[in-house]
This record gives C-alpha cells, sequence and structure tokens, in this order.
C-alpha cells in the first residue's frame, strides 16, 4: 500500500460542502470523504504553520520536538516519518511545502553536510524533496522572507512571466488600471490574480503531484503539501467570482467576547490582523476569495483524483486530507490562527483507506478525539510497522478506519502556541519563555492555559458550541479546570524522551545484568544458583595481601 | 580558569566528617570545603547512575535528556558539557566513569563512525577520554556486564596480576582459605581486598588524573570519575581494618515505615537489595568496608590536591567534588539507591572557586536548593560563557559562591526515577511506561508520585527529618499535596526542548517577517511606511488575466 498525504495549508475544518459549508461546494473532496472515514474532532498540536508541521512529520507533540514556531529549527537527529518509513521499505518524498527549518548549528556541530542525503534528509525534516516550495515568496526592504530559491517562480519564468519575482507580480498580485494590485491588501483580494489559472500555484503543484505518482515506485509515501487557501488572499479567474458578500457567513462573534477579556485574547484582538478582520469590508473582501481558493482546490483534487482512479492507484494507496490548522477569517474578532477556538486550531481531517477492512466505514463520520500526530502512527502501521510509542505520541487511526473500537482511546487533546516571536509577547510583557499556550480539550470543555501568571480560559462546547463565554474565572466551574488542569498535568509529565529505547528493549533488559554477573545482595553466593557466581569463586592463584597482619 | 570536575559513585552526602560523620574523619576534603564552599541541600537528578550523570553532563533533567536508566542511550546530537565548553575554547576531558551508552542506532542514522572525532565524542558524552572505565566488570554466565574493555584491568595485567579479570579475581576479591572471597558477598566485606593497596581503583585513576593534569593544556575541563565507593564493598588494607561494628551507625528506620507502606516503597523493601540490609550482620560487614573506601577516597584527594598546590593549578582551576548519588546502606530498610529519602537523593556537593571574589565564602556552607543540573551551568560561565538557558535547565551556583544573592532562585527541586527495567516493575504490576517516580521537594516537604495511578507520598522535613511518616493519605495535608503537584505540573510544561533557538534568537525574529514582505493584515497599504510595500507596487508589465470580463 500506498500513502498519498495532502495537506493544505490554512483550510478551516468548515469550509467544505461535506462539513456543512452552506455556500462552497467542494464535490472532489466530498467524494473522497464519501470513500473514507471523516474525522469531526481531529485537532492540530500547534495554531501555527511550522509547529503544526513539524508534529505532523514528527507524530510528537511540539513540547517534545521542540520547534515551537515557524523558524525554530528541527533539531538534528529528532526522528522524521521518513525515518520510520524507511526502516519499512517505504519511501518519503516530499511535493511541496514543510515549513522545515534545518538545524544548521547542529548540522555543522555533527559534520553533516547539507548537501549529502544524510544531511539533506535531516534538512528537509526526513523528506526527500520531489520539490520543496514553501509559497512564501514574500520579499520586503530587508530581503526575502524565505531564502530558499523558488522553484515555483522559476515555473513561472519558464511560462513567460517576467521580473524577479512573479509570485508577487503575478500569482498573488490582480491588476488595477495600469498598477499591480497586490494580493496583500485586503482591497484588492475580489480581484481575479494576473495569471493564468493553469499557472497559479495549486494546478502547478498538482502538476507536480502527477509527474511525481507517474514514475513512483510502490511502496511510497507522497507528503502533497499546498500553500493555499493561505494568505495573501487572491485567486485567479473564474475563482475569484465564484463568491460574493451574499455567501460570506455572519462572523461568529459576540460583544460578550469584548467585554472582559482574557488579557492574552485581548492582545490578539488588538493586533493589526484582529483590527482588520474585525471590519465587515475587509471579511466581504477576503472570504469570498478564500472560498475560491478553496474551490480551486477541490478542482485540483478532482484532477488528482481522476488519475488515481485512472492509473489504478486508488486501489493500493491510502489518501489522507487535512491541514495545518484554520484560519479564524474575522471569527472570535480575530483574523489568522494562534489561539485555540475552534476555526483555528480545529482541521479537516479525511482518511481514505482502500483496503477491504475498511469498506464498513466508508462515508461516515468519526468523532473521536484525534490528535494530527496520529497520522504518523496510522502511516507506520499503514507501512506495515509496529508504531514505535516511546518516539512517536500519536496512535493509530487504523481501529477507527476498520470499524474497531479502540481500546482506552484518548479522553483530551492537547495543543500548544509559542507566541515569543510574535509582537503580543511584548504586548504582554511576558518573556519569551513565559509566551506559551497549552490548550487541554475534552468532549465538552476547553481549557487554555496561559504561562506567565495569567488566569485560564475555559469554554463549555456543549452549552456554547460558539465558544463566547469565557468560564475561566468562574466560581461555579472550579472542579471543571481542577480536572483539565490534571489532564494537563498528566501530559506534562508524558514519556517523551525515552526515545533509544522501546518496551521491548526494556523488557529484554529487564533483570539482564544478574546473569552478567552484577550481583550487589547476596550475602555468601548460596543464594542464587551456583552458575550465577561460578566466575568469582575459584582457588586463589596469586596473594597479593600487603597489610598488617602479614597474610 | 581550569575546572577540576571530581565525582564519586554513590557517596552518600553524609559520609564526610565536615558533613558531621561521627567516625569517619575526612580531613582531604574537609579541607577543600574550607576552601569553598559546601552545599547542604545538593540533590541528584536521578538516584540511579547513568540517568543522574546524563543529567551532569547536559544539564539537563531526565525527562528532558531521556536517558532515564542505565544502559539508555543519551540520543545522539542532545548537546553536552563538552560542546559548550569547547565553543567557549576549553577542552573537557574525561578521566574515568560516565555510565554512557552511545546511541548506535541514531548514529547510523546520520552516518557517524564511533571512532571519528564526531563520533567519538558522541559516543562518549561529549568528553575526550583520557580513560574512560565504568568500573564494573562483572561477569557471569552471558558475558560480561560492560562489553567495553577495561583500562584498569590492562593496568592490573601490567602489574602482574593474572587471569582475565584481576578485577574481579583481586581489586574486588579477598581470600578465604586458599579460596578467592568474592567482594560481591557480604560476608567478605571485612576482608581485605587482595591487591596491593597501590593498585587499587581509587589510585589508579588518581595517578591517570595526575598524568593527565601533568600535560594538560589550560584552560581545560577535567572530569575525574571514580567508581568508589560503590559497591562491590571490599577495600584493600589498611582500609580494610580501620573501622567495625561499633563505627556503624544506627540504621536510620523505623518499624512505622513497615506498617502501611506505599506500594512502591514497599516493593523496594521486598527486593533482595533491601531484604539484605535488613540484616544487621550485612550493615555491620558492608558499612566499615564503604567507610573504608571513603577514607581511601580522601586519602587520594589528599594526594591530588597536594599536586594541584605544588603545579599552581590551585591556584587557577575551579574544583568540584560530587557523587552522582547516595546510598541506603539498610536505611530506611533499604540497600542501594532508588527511591529519593536523603541518604539516597540527596548528594555532597563542594565547589572551590579559585577567584578572590570567593574568598569571602571560603569555608562556609549554602542550603539553597541546588539540583546537579546546575553545574554545567556553572562550568559554563566559568569558561567565561553566558549559560544557554534555552539547553541548560540548570543555574550557575556562582552567585553563591561569590557571596550574592541570585534572584529568584528555584524554590522547588525534582528528581527522578525511571524503574521500568528492574524486577519491582513486575513485581507492581505497573507498564515500563507507568514504572516512573517523580520527587518534588521545597525546603520543608518532599513529595514523591508515582505513575500508575498510585497515591503520593509525602514527607515533612521540618518536624520529621528522618523521614519516617508517609503523609501521602494524610487528611490534612491535603494543601501542602496540591502545592506540590502544582509544582510539579508547572515543572511538567517547562520549556525543555526549544534547544535551536535561544532567547536572544528569538528577540532577534520578532517583528522581522515584516521587513521581509510578510503583509497579512493590510486595507490597501497606507497602514504602514512605503518602504514596506515597495516591492508590491509598480506598473503592470504583462496581462495574464483569462478571466470571462475579458480584461
Amino acid at each position: 500500500m500506498n500513502i498519498l498525504f495532502i495537506m493544505f495549508d490554512q483550510l478551516r475544518f468548515d469550509y467544505l460542502s461535506c462539513a456543512g459549508h452552506p455556500h462552497l461546494h467542494t464535490p472532489n473532496i466530498d467524494a473522497l470523504a464519501a470513500k473514507g472515514v471523516r474525522f469531526t474532532r481531529a485537532y492540530a498540536q500547534s495554531t501555527i504553520c511550522g509547529a503544526s508541521r513539524m508534529s505532523f512529520y514528527t507524530g510528537r507533540y511540539t513540547s517534545s520536538h521542540g520547534a515551537q514556531w515557524n523558524g525554530f529549527p528541527l533539531r538534528v537527529g529528532e526522528v522524521t516519518l521518513g525515518d520510520h518509513l524507511r526502516k519499512l521499505g517505504m519511501d518519503c518524498w516530499l511535493v511541496g511545502k514543510t515549513h522545515m527549518k534545518a538545524d544548521a548549528e547542529g548540522l555543522e556541530r555533527l559534520g553533516l553536510a547539507p548537501d549529502s542525503l544524510i544531511g539533506a534528509r535531516q534538512a528537509e525534516c526526513g523528506f526527500d524533496a520531489w520539490v520543496r516550495d514553501d509559497g512564501l515568496w514574500a520579499e520586503g526592504p530587508d530581503g526575502f522572507y524565505d531564502a530558499k530559491r523558488s522553484p515555483y517562480n522559476e515555473y513561472l519564468k519558464t511560462r513567460g512571466y517576467d521580473g524577479s519575482n512573479p509570485w508577487a507580480d503575478y500569482a498573488n498580485a490582480g491588476v488595477a488600471g495600469e498598477e499591480i494590485a497586490s494580493g496583500w491588501f485586503f482591497d484588492n483580494a475580489d480581484k481575479p490574480a494576473n495569471i493564468r489559472e493553469e499557472d497559479s500555484e495549486t494546478p502547478w503543484l498538482t502538476g507536480e503531484a502527477l509527474r511525481f505518482l507517474a514514475q513512483a515506485q510502490a511502496p511510497f509515501c507522497c507528503h502533497l503539501s499546498y500553500i493555499k487557501p493561505h494568505w495573501p488572499y487572491i485567486v485567479p479567474a473564474p475563482y475569484h467570482a465564484l463568491y460574493g458578500a451574499n455567501h460570506v457567513p455572519a462572523a461568529v462573534r459576540s460583544e460578550v467576547e469584548r467585554a472582559d477579556p482574557h488579557p492574552v485574547y485581548a492582545a490578539f484582538m488588538g493586533n493589526r490582523i484582529g483590527q482588520a478582520f474585525e471590519r465587515e469590508e475587509v471579511r466581504r473582501k477576503v472570504i469570498p476569495a478564500y472560498m475560491g481558493l478553496v474551490k480551486q482546490a477541490d478542482d485540483q483534487m478532482g484532477r488528482l483524483f481522476a488519475y488515481l482512479e485512472e492509473s489504478g492507484r486508488m486501489r493500493d494507496t491510502m489518501i489522507v486530507l487535512t491541514s495545518d490548522h484554520g484560519d479564524y477569517l474575522g471569527d472570535h474578532w480575530l483574523g489568522e490562527k494562534d489561539l485555540f477556538h475552534d476555526p483555528s486550531v480545529k482541521i479537516p481531517l479525511i482518511v481514505y483507506d482502500p483496503r477491504p477492512e475498511a469498506d464498513a466505514t466508508r462515508g461516515t463520520t468519526c468523532d473521536a478525539l484525534v490528535e494530527s500526530i496520529d497520522l504518523a502512527a496510522t502511516f507506520v502501521e499503514a507501512a506495515g510497522g509496529s508504531v514505535p510509542d516511546h518516539i512517536i505520541e500519536g496512535r493509530s487511526l487504523r481501529p477507527f478506519l476498520h470499524g474497531e473500537t479502540p481500546s482506552a482511546w484518548r479522553d483530551f487533546v492537547i495543543s500548544e502556541y509559542d507566541y515569543s516571536v510574535t509582537p503580543m509577547c511584548r504586548t504582554l510583557g511576558v518573556s519569551s519563555r513565559d509566551a506559551r499556550l497549552f490548550m487541554v480539550a475534552d468532549r465538552r470543555w476547553k481549557l487554555i492555559h496561559a504561562e506567565g501568571g495569567f488566569r485560564p480560559m475555559l469554554f463549555d462546547l456543549e452549552t456554547d458550541p460558539e465558544e463566547f463565554r469565557d468560564l475561566g474565572d468562574s466560581p461555579d466551574h472550579g472542579e471543571v479546570r481542577a480536572k483539565l488542569y490534571a489532564h494537563l498535568a498528566a501530559w506534562g509529565r508524558r514519556m517523551s524522551q525515552r526515545v533509544t529505547r522501546s518496551d521491548a528493549d526494556i523488557e529484554a533488559m529487564r533483570g539482564r545484568s544478574l546473569r552478567r554477573g552484577i550481583l550487589p545482595f547476596l550475602q555468601d553466593g548460596r543464594e542464587v544458583p551456583d552458575e550465577l557466581t561460578a566466575k568469582y569463586r575459584g582457588p586463589v592463584r596469586q596473594r597479593h595481601l600487603v597489610d598488617d597482619e602479614g597474610r
């Protein structure tokens, strides 16, 4: 069996028709859901691209792998999905984005050349790169945001787009009269991008995936990872015109939220993107563009799935479709992601398993508490391995796919956000070490703990599914908070770094030292079988005693 | 300044005359204490050699570095004291024991040859090995406990001791008639070891240290790490005869402890070594030998310190003397270490700082809560660096040495013990993942949390300094337990793995993306200075729009 692991970036869990979006029709993704299981309570391990992705790619919480924000290198030696799969004889390829930052200092310390096979895999988070493109070729007075070269920009140049950064000038910009109308400006979100639709990012990457698939040797894992519908919010024709202000859902927000907000929440509401998304005119321009980007993505899924059908790959390939986190889009007076309301922390997750064992669950949904780290475990098992649970902290979703009830499934999920690099760290006056948030949620409650001496936030997902009423200091909810804090404390004590010894190793070690001569408990040796003490008995061959007794 | 970092193995904090031992006279170690600061509340990060040492050598808790028992490899890439010091221009050498197990799988995964310079340092926990000898050349029917070669055994052979394992036959055995009397058997602990005293382990390693020092280039860090007074409990003449049963302190134990013991405590009391040390005849033979080993160690310290004085090294060398953990010696109905009563978890710690700034504190004691991970931080600072506190979790002891009051010193200490490999894991019926204990102690209270659904243990160090009365389920101490559990929970959320980004890195990153073209919050660009948006403006050079409007 192969694995096709499709990730979109910043795709909200509820912006799919199979997830109930009132206006957006995504028949191709829906068709995948109809063949697989759609998980309705899937959570990202972090609400920021880089950290979330490193969790997907290692199967470990962000506090465990340590790459807790964009641009924080994943330390050299951290075991990745690629390492696990290759041990099982499965290649692990990347087509698109990872947001991986190489641990240059660690590579140098270990003498690993980034252009060696091992060094390159360390630098690419365990993947072999068919094409790596992180999709943000932003440029400012201090240079490019991303110092790597852009395969997508190179592609655009071969297609006749001029200038040094056609990503900025064409793929992510429209036209206003004779001027470039940058997609960075929300005012331009309703304009079509000045690019042929087939040359825009999502179709380009789909083409790369098709080229990869045409030559791939089974078994393979292919991580097909799109930048869209991530901002800049602009989409080529005809997608720019499919949706209008009448298709924009009302913002899920309430004045109650602004009455006495938690300080961390208040800081994020007050940031530039929160301020921008407060304005209805922003939402009315941005959300139709975002929907257009999703619609385009769905059409590209149609193209991809058609190829898989034709080539027979649909019969021997597990397909996963997910996102690294969501997008507030003005809900809760916020833009972007960062915090832990459902639009940000929940992710779409569809898993199609071609095996007959999965026939019974096709087209169903599963509301178990799922974490993004579960995919690495699922993939290792799909590749024929058993999950190395001293390294991978997630659990395989296979039982859910095969209609089984896994024993003792988790009863809470964790997500984390390190905002030390953001301006909100300074706004709040917390140290970079304390600029960390932890979400712990069960099926009913969601608690957010903020380091730095703040009270927690608490939401009742049952009576307040919109998450408007923060019960973080409600006198009636002390027990609930205590219960969730106990979950968080247990999680904090988890065994996350004993990565060089498996349970099987430990079993094999247990009691072994006795038969290797370690006997620090014997009165005279008669307590154990002779064979254990044989090496310590025998005639004295030489006398070296030089004590006063002259023996 | 150089660093001489002396470690004994299993040396109890209170088996020194400067620490108040009633019978043992250790004038040389006392003299070091008279020149430095003796820390009276120093705790090992773990009560087992390997785990404790990996914490000393990384400055990180055992849950952070993951090598939580003997023989659990320290994962490749973990940053060590040697890495930190070498960056500061200081070599880092090993003379003796580390209990380091190389991460062979990790080395292979990264293509690092164990015999390359980098591979060797990875395999030796960051040290360059002048001589590596872990000191346990035990042998049983399944072979040697330690698969490495023994430099000490090779030395003995050059000195005329015969056989394949003179460590076992001579250094750690006496004579009974014509038979070898193994030091493994407590019955033989009162016999002199059948070896010339100068050839026994402690003098041999001191000789190696003197050879090292004679050629060392300053600045250096030398980790001089003795196996003794660790078992086998046997010592050469004249040390075997210096102490007798009348010098054996009464066991610190009470029937109260056996009345209704915590299940984990009960399991350890019931193990072979606990059973052995219950017997007074065992204590009366073993403890005099143990004291003899300590006395020999003190004499060797005299030899070492005399060299340092003569060579001038005493003026430019920081000297630290400590141990990896203690030894119950029958206290609390236990032998060995493992649990967290003071005789096991507390360690001797003397720091001599030659700098004039330390003149004011010479000969004083300090009762601050100190952890063994503080030494790595102290050494980095002594080598002229600032402590990379995103990697090293300990704090420099320098302020205490220089008579300063550090700001916001810790108010609790942590120690951990992973007993998954021990038979007690099976006795208790816990999974290997749950076979983990955490101690959290402040100046008054000590709480031990056991994973696996057990109640905690709790001791009041003020009213019950002997730690006899377990208040783990006392109805009067719920608040105390809650306070200590809150400490443990905060510790569990510590930032331990963000090792690739320092605070300074984060400061430098903060807000940087704005000037690199990331603008996901602008209505039309007028919100920020023109220079930030300049790259996104300009005339349209090509039109690729292919929408229905035919623009």
